[in-house]
């Protein structure tokens, strides 16, 4: 276990920034369920939809996708069902994705190559900028198109780029050292795949995917079975 | 959007099957997460540790950690601390991981070559035994050591392997249809990647890994800062 400072603290995907709105993690999780159902309305044709609709195709229930809409102020006309353009317009604003994002990534190995090529990357928005990783023999070799930097070079190369959100696909004993330089980089939003806790200071915000553990989670109901 | 019939429903993850002890599945999750924090433990040579300890090194307060412990019956001595091994023999059989799972993968691109080889799989028990794709053309060829097979021909190999747990990792487009023939094939659990609702008959076991979901919640994180 990494020593604990004072001034970091684990982040469970819990922002809780200073002056933020204190909107419920679960309901900005539903929000990005919402919006995805609403683009797959507009694949289909769609021009119109209840919130009963929405409920439906998500698996959420109308109340709580009325409620949780209401967090973001009053939008659409009672009775008269969503323009799901209007929607996924005003849905993508308060997620913050009407502005690309810079992605770095720290981690040139099978999931990293994997998540560097991840098409719903740039399909939403999010373009990876630059890859770092911390074996000098892959520094300069070329993962999707992007140079291989070292890790150690980062503060240099993202004072160039500016990016603000970084995936970390290195493996557990890398990813706390990782993660402290990037945030020293200037990078304030992280999505972990090393299964490890994150120590970070407050104002970063880390979201931690843990495959093993998702797998973990189906044994447990298939053992139940 | 695909049709609903009513013998199927969107999973969010909830089991819920008949039976089943009424065990919330936030516990579940961690569960999971109480027992790569005593492997860390473990590695880190400890031997016993207070649930307070343990608390603190998942970021989960103690008493949630013991209320959670309790859901599975008595474990261990009040004011002695837990014995990590036992703890952690304890945990995995909670979850089922005291019996290695047969994994098959669908969906033989970028993101199911690291899945394929992603490391902890095999080291938590996640063993891939088979590939499958629905492109002709990547038939006979290897991912990761594994001969690809056609997704029609699913039945036939699983019903040599007898695999229950498939990790999907398709376009969207084409998720449904191999959910439904994973679960055709006698899949009971499935790690979905395409980014989309999948509609399984009750009793089939659902985790949804949306990345550009992950992304998107940074997303808003990072609007609010």
């Amino acid at each position: 276990m990494t020593p604990k400072s004072k001034n970091r603290k684990i982040e469970h995907g819990n922002a809780g920034q200073n002056g933020a709105p204190k909107i419920p993690q679960p309901t900005i999780e539903r929000m990005s369920a919402y919006l995805q159902c609403v683009r797959g309305l507009i694949a289909d044709g769609v021009a119109t939809a209840s919130s009963t609709e929405i409920a439906h195709s998500t698996g959420i229930n109308a109340a709580q996708f009325r409620k949780d809409l209401s967090y973001f102020g009053e939008f659409g006309t009672p009775g008269l069902g969503y323009d799901v353009h209007e929607l996924e317009a005003h849905l993508a604003r308060i997620m913050g994705l009407d502005e690309a994002r810079d992605v770095v990534l720290v981690g040139a190995g099978n999931l990293g190559a994997a998540l560097s090529s991840y098409l719903g990357f740039p399909e939403r928005g999010f373009r990876v900028v630059a890859v770092f990783d911390n074996d000098v023999k892959k520094v300069g070799e070329k993962l999707a198109g992007h140079a291989i930097h070292h890790i150690n070079d980062i503060g240099k190369v993202n004072a160039l780029l500016g990016a603000q959100v970084a995936v970390v696909a290195v493996p557990r004993a890398a990813a706390q050292e990782a993660v402290d330089k990037l945030v020293a980089a200037g990078v304030l939003a992280i999505l972990n795949f090393a299964p490890t806790a994150i120590l970070v200071r407050p104002g970063i915000t880390v979201r931690n995917v843990d495959l093993t553990s998702e797998m973990e989670v189906l044994s447990y109901y298939l053992r139940a079975k």
